[in-house]
């Protein structure tokens, strides 16, 4: 399956947003949030097809991340960049399938044109109990030659008790 | 690539453009314009990687159409039930991978969720001379097992000249 219909919808959401909000920092909560709705359900999927077990440490997670990325998009990412405490890390793409047919603005300079893929991510870890802040800090549609994502770990979550069990 | 991303993805759109509209009808015709603007940019990539000659009959057409689906969607619609004039036939799709996620609640009943099919087949095919209408007569999300998507030749469209060359 090609990637470009995928691209050019996504396309279509980005237009879409933006004619609804008038500030760039709103459009990219929107992109944001749009992606979590994604990720909170793409986990399903991702989990039922790789039969991962529990990953245990955040370096097994970024290796499942990048696989993902292969999955649905058909890039790898190079996982790098740990801090110290080994729980944030960067995930680098050299070509970013979603922006093939996108050149911004120079008006549109505070667009975080991919912040549905931070979403997507931030959705699909607090699934699995991991609650993450994902940004895009290099950007190949502002000069950058790669697409840099840095997923930093917060805290996990307590695992909500189901209802009347508590 | 798995499809279930540009599932999602065209879920968020579906989600956003319910929010903006209130009547269904209005939600279909958006559906269907944004569809049109990928489609008039998606049959670059189409015609680029297919090195397809002009076709010389809707038969021809059709048979492009049968295996743009199955690039970009992943799925081999049937071409069949054509009229007697030979320039209207059904897509028809045993399994839609645009719908995977979908359950409609009774109250959008009015709604085609996959009126952006549409959009981009008359998209599309606008770009290569030809005006269509393209509709949904068989939804797999209301009761059909089937989605049929029915394309209608409405006429050749004539090149519009160059500005500056009449």
């Amino acid at each position: 399956m090609e990637g470009e219909l995928l691209a050019l919808t996504y396309g279509a959401v980005v237009a879409r947003v933006l004619k609804d909000y008038e500030r760039t920092d709103e459009v990219n909560a929107q992109l944001d949030k749009m992606g979590y709705n994604v990720g909170v359900r793409l986990i399903d999927d991702f989990l039922a097809k790789n039969r991962h077990g529990r990953c245990k440490n955040m370096h097994e997670t970024a290796e499942a991340i990048q696989s993902a990325f292969k999955q649905y998009i058909n890039v790898q990412p190079q996982v790098g960049k740990w801090n110290d405490a080994q729980n944030s890390f960067s995930l680098t793409l050299d070509t970013n399938p979603l922006t093939s047919f996108v050149e911004l603005p120079a008006e549109l300079g505070g667009l975080c044109y991919c912040q549905f893929i931070c979403g997507i991510l931030r959705g699909a870890l607090e699934m699995i109990q991991l609650e993450t802040k994902v940004q895009i800090v290099a950007d190949n549609l502002k000069g950058s030659s790669v697409t840099e994502i840095r997923v930093s770990f917060i805290k996990k979550l307590v695992d909500a008790l189901p209802v009347g069990e508590d």
